[in-house]
């Protein structure tokens, strides 16, 4: 039978690589259109868990997992088992090493661990942000060596994940997906796949175009968010409250689009995707002034935070060496409780430097996770009248809606907003 | 009788200074409100074509002029008269000079003319993109001087204007208007103006936070169509088309706004408008280095497209001089008549330099206008396919409505495309 027969009648068996924010997700889309789905993972806490019907993710439910084991659905680290699989996709991370260059080493380790397995009729999906070339010049090789021909006999498409966390308001299966093939057949054999779980499908002419559109999409908003914390900047030196500007701003209700300013910028996507276009342009003799200058205005911010909470103290006669800091929120983004990157940690980190005594409270994030460059031994505490007053300076770094911020207000002697949720009150430190 | 109250019952007379692009839609809507408007101007012609029921701009119909005037409407060029008013709007143009810094001589000139008549109850408000600061600093003292007490016989606001020429969807009525005051009875009186003829009023809490909403809105913009010109620049390094990859990002129904490149920024606004904060920034030992940045890519466009326009003669073995070059399209933006910074005569100026002979076709420009640093004595040539065929290279750089872009298609020796209009022609350039 073939592949497109297969999925026509789900009768297609999903391969998911890398049992993530991304994979997950797509594991449930896939299951729930009445595939069955193998997943794949290198971490076996992570196998034995969802094998368990536990959910790794806060917003997912365990009882989503579990109903997709019902269905069918397995967890396993037996790469070998990839040969089972029509529909092979690779979720896994794509982060940047420490120069800032791109890490591809997820999706070579990981493509090496199935490439053995390889056989007619199967097709390969990349789902993981990376720089426009990255299919073709990476993975193609491996078809290739398995004595595949893509096009006819294997089918080569990359499809880049749209992973929102913490948005209500679309599903997997709403948000658009971009889907470029090798070839027409491969392009064909991607829309058929994600067309099956997903409502919308963008072909688009190449792989390389689909690369170039995941990264433009989160550049547009690294540089957007560095521009409003320059513009910050530039409002707090004249006096004004950016966060009104902005809210007029809006009102606009053509060419305009409101984006906020903050501590910094965080997770997975934001501060490293675009340099994945900076680092390939280079190959090109070209520059990327607007992604250089929104990374570095952004990476400047925590710096900006921790020189507003080093002034305000010393307005009343107190250093940082010594004081008793209180951070509100260390997740990325509201909401959430992902800290990979988060510029809350960054803050954190210069004032600990700095010789403050720091403590944190964030109902997303119960203890201080073991950080590549951070390790605070430090658990979440619970938020009261007395305990806010006995600190010295509280900061609101990620606005999360379950802090109660009248009660906050009510007793922070010194407090810092980095998020703009206080306003008119002169007493409340803008950073 | 109070300003207040003559608001409210229609007998405030409304005096608009500056009957342009700004002036004379603001002059339709209060007119149309029931207000008795006067509207200055220093142009003689100006002010006898309006007294004549002639609109002066082309997406103004005469018949809505007439109407006016037959409410009561009168131009003048006697600013004394502006004493019969009990509101003044300021709606002069605000460019830069040529080292780039805020020409604000409209608005003192202005100023220096009506100041003299100010008197009790009227309210005196500034549309002019500006500074943040502007109203205070430069119109305040005037009123102090005139024995006036701005708040209580006097009313000075910030207005910005936000009118989007040949924007279909939006009528001066519908688009929210951001008012801030000098004290809170100058926005009072501010938001009844407005409020009378406006659907929806956004008062702020200052002037200063009024027009730098303004300037935030153009720098937005100016942002984002730098930072897809120098995508484009990198994507067709790539072999990518940009527009391709626009199209298929803004499918992402959440983070993410469309933003065009071109041949340039023109109009009256994105090129001008961010670099009153450049300056402004200064005074605070600041740099707005994203405005600069954009300001930098934009204005490097014309160049960029000019080269291509070079090389791709050059792949036929001809040289630039002595080239004929037919430009499609002069005005600033599609289906307007106005050519204020337009990229398009940077273009043409930078072929003319290099030896082409140049000839341009606008459905909106019937003759080429004399402009400060451009005097082309040209007249917009009808499109045939003869007349096509005769050029060596014909450039797309304003992309009306009005075309016929398969005839152009058809009959060009060279195409080059700067609006993205062609795709998967590969015989057409992008540039």
């Amino acid at each position: 039978m073939s592949l497109l027969e297969k999925i026509r009648n789900r009768n297609a068996i999903i391969g998911i690589i890398g049992l993530g924010y991304v994979g997950i997700p797509l594991a449930l889309s896939s299951s729930k259109a009445g595939f069955r789905v193998v997943g794949f993972d290198i971490l076996p806490q992570r196998i034995e868990g969802l094998n368990a019907r536990k959910s790794p993710i806060k917003y997912i439910r365990d009882a989503d997992i579990a109903k997709m084991v019902d269905a069918g659905f397995e967890a396993t680290g037996d790469f070998s088992r990839s040969k089972e699989c029509d529909a092979l996709i690779i979720c896994v991370p794509t982060p940047l090493n420490k120069s800032r260059e791109p890490d591809l080493s997820f999706v070579t380790s990981t493509t090496e661990l199935i490439a053995p397995h390889f056989r007619e009729e199967q097709l390969l999906s990349l789902e993981s942000t990376t720089w426009p070339g990255t299919t073709e010049e990476l993975l193609l090789p491996y078809i290739a060596k398995a004595g595949l021909t893509v096009g006819e006999d294997f089918y080569l498409v990359y499809s880049p994940e749209r992973e929102d966390p913490g948005n209500t308001h679309f599903t997997p299966q709403t948000i658009p997906k971009i889907v470029g093939g090798k070839s027409p057949r491969c392009l064909e054999a991607g829309k058929a796949l994600y067309g099956s779980f997903i409502d919308t499908i963008v072909p688009v002419s190449s792989t390389q175009t689909a690369e170039m559109v995941k990264l433009v999409e989160n550049i547009y908003r690294s540089v957007n968010i560095g521009l409003v914390n320059e513009l910050k900047i530039v409002a707090e030196a004249m006096g004004l409250d950016i966060f009104e500007v902005i809210d007029a701003a809006k009102t606009k209700p053509f060419g305009y689009t409101a984006y906020y300013p903050g501590p910094g910028v965080g997770g997975h996507c934001i501060p490293i995707d675009p340099f994945y276009l900076t680092w390939k342009a280079r190959e090109f003799g070209l520059h990327t002034r607007f992604i250089e200058l929104a990374g570095e205005i952004n990476a400047s911010m925590p710096q900006y935070v921790a020189t507003k909470v080093v002034q305000a103290l010393n307005t009343k006669g107190k250093s940082m060496n010594g004081a008793k800091i209180l951070a509100l929120g260390i997740a990325y983004k509201r909401n959430v409780d992902d800290v990979r990157e988060s510029p809350s940690v960054t803050v954190l980190k210069l004032l600990y430097e700095w010789g403050a005594v720091v403590s944190y409270s964030d109902p997303y994030v119960s203890a201080f996770p073991k950080m590549r460059d951070h390790a605070f031994n430090l658990e979440s505490i619970d938020l009261c009248p007395e305990t806010i007053a006995s600190y010295d300076a509280v900061i609101l770094l990620t606005d999360h809606n379950d802090f109660d911020y009248k009660m906050i207000e009510a007793n922070s002697d010194i407090l810092i907003d980095t998020r703009g949720k206080y306003r008119n009150n002169a007493n409340i430190i803008r950073a």
